[in-house]
């Protein structure tokens, strides 16, 4: 499949990302705190299992609410109810309420990416940029002030009341910043994300994030498709949008 | 009534700003947009008197929204279809597609008042602060871009499917920031705005602007109620609040 002239990529408008992975080290962010929280309660754990376990239960939650098993629930109750499910299984019985809603809370503060903050001012000058994430608003807004990520603007699962990749996510922010799909890019390290957004007519970028998961990654370590542009990251999405 | 205590102000997490005069001096900026534009044309026009009658009919045609009267709208259009209106009162009959576009675009490129970015960039340290405007998210965006205002969230009226001062705008900022009314504060320079918060149970600032409408300015003067604040500027309100 040929892949978008470079003519084409001149109608770009916007580009918006997934979050989690793509622009903040969730994984690595999340030890860390946990790891914190054990020792200033005298806890122990296999932290970065449950860390992974945690992460594990998103898109079987996600899928739950967007098939209509459960109804509409954002992202910090799916989170909420996932670690609580969870803990049993790492003899963590004794957390109170208000420990619960730390750990929760740590979702939304995770470092960003080394090449991040450097990319997203570069691209800012020629686009508007956004996060396009499944977290809700108010995650994602605390998640910007945290990292300070310089967004022009936050779009959240919640503003939609659907989960990436149902098409009224990516559709949603056409909508709402006036542009036509082709004028808008999705950038993401997750090649469903794309795959959902190309077949709208979005413009797609893969940011290679190979250690997302870890050093033992095995999924997304390269793209799947012709998408638009692979970026290595997202200094390397701005030189190649001559930004 | 007795004004907010200092304690109960320390509650708050966000404060949203009305835009349109409020944050940005629509009217110096959009006289200067039309007599360029006359100027380009070779059209001659009382363009202030324009202004300022353009600016009369937001109010009627958001209350014909706000009553049913005309199915939801977002503002562009509104300002299109006023704009359409009134051209053949100031002899302008000739105008082309491409100019009521242009035109109509002048909303997305207006300038600050000259204490916005110093006031914003101080409130926004202790803050998460953003728009809460009639105008739609994509106005709002470009607006954010043009004057480079620092927010962190950009509130539109389109998320709502609402005009201020209908509730769901007000309580629409809260629910998606996940706050309590008594954490957000709303800070605009027209009493009914605040007015309309406050009965919700939101805190209020009044940002005085007496030259908004001109020099003859005959309304919005002064704070008409117990607002938490009164502040002659960003800058003023930043201090107040300690940031």
């Amino acid at each position: 499949m040929p892949k978008t002239s470079e003519s084409e990529l001149g109608a770009i408008r916007a580009i918006v990302f997934d979050t989690f992975g793509t622009i903040v080290d969730w994984r690595t962010s999340l030890i860390k705190a946990l790891e914190e929280f054990g020792r200033k309660t005298d806890l122990e754990a296999a932290w970065d299992h449950l860390v992974d376990r945690w992460r594990a239960a998103y898109q079987p939650n996600l899928d739950r609410v967007r098939t209509g098993e459960l109804k509409w629930t954002i992202l910090d109750e799916l989170h909420y109810s996932a670690l609580v499910q969870l803990l049993p299984e790492f003899g963590l019985t004794s957390l109170r309420e208000s420990d619960l809603r730390f750990l929760t809370n740590c979702w939304h503060r995770l470092a960003p990416w080394p090449d991040v903050i450097d990319g997203l001012r570069r691209l800012k000058k020629k686009y508007i940029i956004g996060p396009l994430s499944n977290g809700n608003l108010a995650l994602m807004v605390d998640l910007a002030k945290f990292a300070q990520l310089p967004w022009d603007v936050v779009f959240g699962a919640d503003l939609f009341r659907h989960y990436k990749p149902d098409p009224e996510t990516y559709l949603g922010v056409c909508h709402f910043l006036g542009l036509e799909p082709e004028q808008v890019m999705m950038g993401a390290a997750h090649n469903y994300d794309l795959k959902a957004a190309k077949a709208l007519g979005l413009r797609t970028a893969f940011i290679q994030r190979p250690t997302e998961h870890g050093p033992g990654q095995k999924t997304n370590l390269s793209a799947e498709d012709a998408w638009d542009i692979v970026a290595v990251d997202l200094v390397d999405l701005a030189e190649k949008l001559a930004t």
